[in-house]
């Protein structure tokens, strides 16, 4: 069983948490703990050995932590994501093929593009697949058809696999702390669009991709994960954009392998992760 | 302040562990925890955000904990080392500069090779050096030789820097838990002798370095830490050599500071390491 | 245009090459060239700006060459193989969303399992399966329907991509130099079978996993691509099989893309690899 | 032998090379080639098995160059440099190991430091120490001081081992082209001052650092190498700091090799480098 708490920091709460679980006869398999001293806050990831009454543990636990504890219990596999892409197909079949086979740890309720190219791939899995094109309408009107079927499906989290369109600060709300994007850059280099040709007219002798949360500001949100591979002169602009696919499709499976299993902890703009 | 502790697993022990803390009002800043099932062993260590008077926290950690618990707290800052050379350098050096600039986390008592090479960089950092030869002496004779230099600093770590004499049973019984060796391959690949020429004729793309306690077979003892760097069809057996010794340089470097901050718990043939 | 030699070396190669090529108006883009100097072997890989008469090109090439050359050219677009599977999907997964969305570089003409959980996964994409199973026949008769099905396809390459069974030598032998295999760690540590669960035993703190040409020896192949992850104590030998995947999916799409750009060659028991 | 060329981009380059090596019985044992197409750039780095009359090699090969070639034979054991240094001893006690130890593929001259905490460990590697303090004086006197020792040693390249002041164009236009420094992020990212504090900050889960020749715009010259390692919530800016430090010493010793072997080549704003 998973218990996963985030609350402000006081003294004495790993003893109030572990006396509680004791009481339960539950041992500590492997516990992570992060306090940020200068925010005050406090976070935990428990694995115990067995499983317990949730909503008698969920109870007692409230009654000994702080009032803004955040309590969750035994997560793991109950996630349900909504997935939106553009034309490139490589996050989106990771995706699918372990959705397919039950490693995903989430299920995929529909996937969204905003060109059809990807509705193949999505019918050969039985997924159902909605065009929303962003041609012949407005931002506001392509973002509420785009929130429309979001909402219809009511998921724990929305998948930027490749979506290549910018999104308005209304729809970021309407889907706060549920909006996961891969960026194709090791952010914070290469904001927005084209990193891998700023990359290629830079020189660098890495490349990289990040997962993260979308917030308000472009490419600024917390960072869940990121990776590079090594590259050098003899890589054009789109050779690396086609060796970056490789690393998106990786950073991107872990991100959500880490955020379906609740070990990403959000706060201000950054992440706590128990790896 | 920073405390350890390895005992066997019980249930309860994190709420014992914690209630003491929070009567000191200790409050946890970071605590890294372990359980082997299989073995049922508990492993611990904590940053608590001030310091208490350590005896009378000792003694009641002892008070709560099974009878066979090995606490130590606030470890940091008194670790001495002997270093076992023979003609490399580099590692050494590493260890040395460290050493001068005063974060090596440890101090180092004396340098002893089984040749003179490595005597003149040790006297330009005021470190006592020791030749010791293997030749015109037996084995038997040479390791009391070595064994009479180390014991008459009273080291808590022996390390072998690139010490390229296989010690008896004997010697490692006599030091026990308390070498450590840089061995220039990925073990278990590549045991024993000229791991690089192994690695060359294997045509391997990666090579590697361990950095590992020593026991009685020949590296096979608990594991600290590991690294490799690629390889490929254009690097000899000699280039293999010169690459590998930056990453041993690196591996062994990091697996003292692992172990200075007492960061490593070995039990049984592995270690359970703290990052 | 790619342009693939491999001969015995002399003096003067590279410059015949050239002059060749130079006559046929071609500018050389890049060229990787290796000389084994132990074996007097010649290796050299050639990428040029334009298209030219191929035969003509050949045959001029071999005029001036030694007689045991082998000459490749514009090698890319044409690679057929089969798959051969088990029960894992994951490298096999990969192959197929490569090859349904043409970056494969190669084609998949069916595949082939000893088990039957893999072929619905092959009919979504349309591509044939046979299962086969090895029970209920020697291995003998076994191999032999594999060889009969494989035959049939007439394939460049043949790709064990977690194919579960020990292929016999006369097996091996029908498919000289087309048999690519995944194995699940980093050669040559943790050769046969379990490798994780060996890896959990050492203790080690890197896992890998080894693509490689398939040779009567077990495992002891000609290598083409090697990677790594860090692992610690608080992984299972499960946990580092599910981490392994990821690894391996990566190594063997690496280790395919380089063989179908004839970015490899083989030369005794080891591979010149120009990435 | 090694022989570096650099021109621009014709047919039969390699050709015409190649023939001059061949008719001087030379052999090529690798070789490494780009073409900068966009650019019409030529590159090449040749390794031949034997010595010639380099004197004469050099006239033929310029004799059938385009005649912007820029022709180097044999350079390895020639680089002389200057160390510029601030108080950080990490980069700088590893050029000055491998210095000692013979190892480093160029001699060092002199160290400057804008502080003095640096002069012990030069004198105790006999290696002359200067230290020109930035205070007391204007910029512009700051740096004739700096240039009047460096230019008096005469270097092929000075080295900024974490020397932590900006330099003036005009210091800069002085060594053209023989600047190199070592950034303490993985730029494009952090930019600047503090580039640590700037990486905590923003919750990245990689840091970095880059090796670069230096151009008048601050950290935007040509990137030499560049490497990461992965971070966490768990470290504090002076933790990031800290274990940015092994990798600036490692990033910038490869660097260095890859200088002192002329295996890097400047252009525009960017390099080639065969490593």
């Amino acid at each position: 069983m998973i218990i996963v708490i985030h609350c402000k920091d006081q003294i004495g709460l790993v003893a109030s948490i572990s006396n509680v679980l004791s009481a339960h006869q539950l041992n500590i398999i492997s516990m992570r703990e992060h306090v940020d001293v200068q925010e005050n806050r406090f976070f935990v990831r428990l694995q115990v050995d067995q499983t317990a009454d949730e909503d008698a543990l969920q109870e007692k636990l409230q009654r000994i932590l702080p009032a803004d504890a955040i309590i969750t219990i035994n997560p793991l596999p109950h996630k349900k994501i909504v997935v939106l892409v553009t034309k490139e197909y490589h996050c989106l079949a990771d995706i699918l093929v372990r959705n397919y086979f039950g490693t995903l740890g989430a299920s995929v309720l529909c996937v969204i593009g905003n060109h059809g190219h990807l509705g193949d791939i999505c019918r050969r899995f039985n997924i159902p697949f909605y065009a929303v094109s962003h041609q012949q309408q407005t931002k506001t009107e392509f973002e509420q058809e785009l929130s429309g079927v979001i909402s219809s499906y009511n998921p724990d989290y929305i998948v930027l696999a490749k979506f290549m369109r910018i999104l308005s600060p209304v729809f970021v709300a309407l889907f706060h702390a549920k909006l996961i994007n891969i960026h194709h850059s090791f952010l914070p280099a290469f904001i927005g669009a084209n990193p891998y040709r700023q990359a290629f007219e830079r020189g660098v002798k890495l490349i990289g991709a990040t997962a993260h949360f979308v917030t308000n500001d472009l490419d600024e949100g917390p960072i869940i994960a990121q990776q590079i591979i090594p590259v050098n002169h003899s890589l054009t602009a789109a050779d690396m954009m086609k060796a970056g696919k490789e690393i998106e499709t990786s950073v991107l499976a872990k991100a959500l392998r880490l955020v379906f299993e609740d070990r990403v902890f959000v706060y201000r703009n950054k992440t706590v992760v128990f790896e």
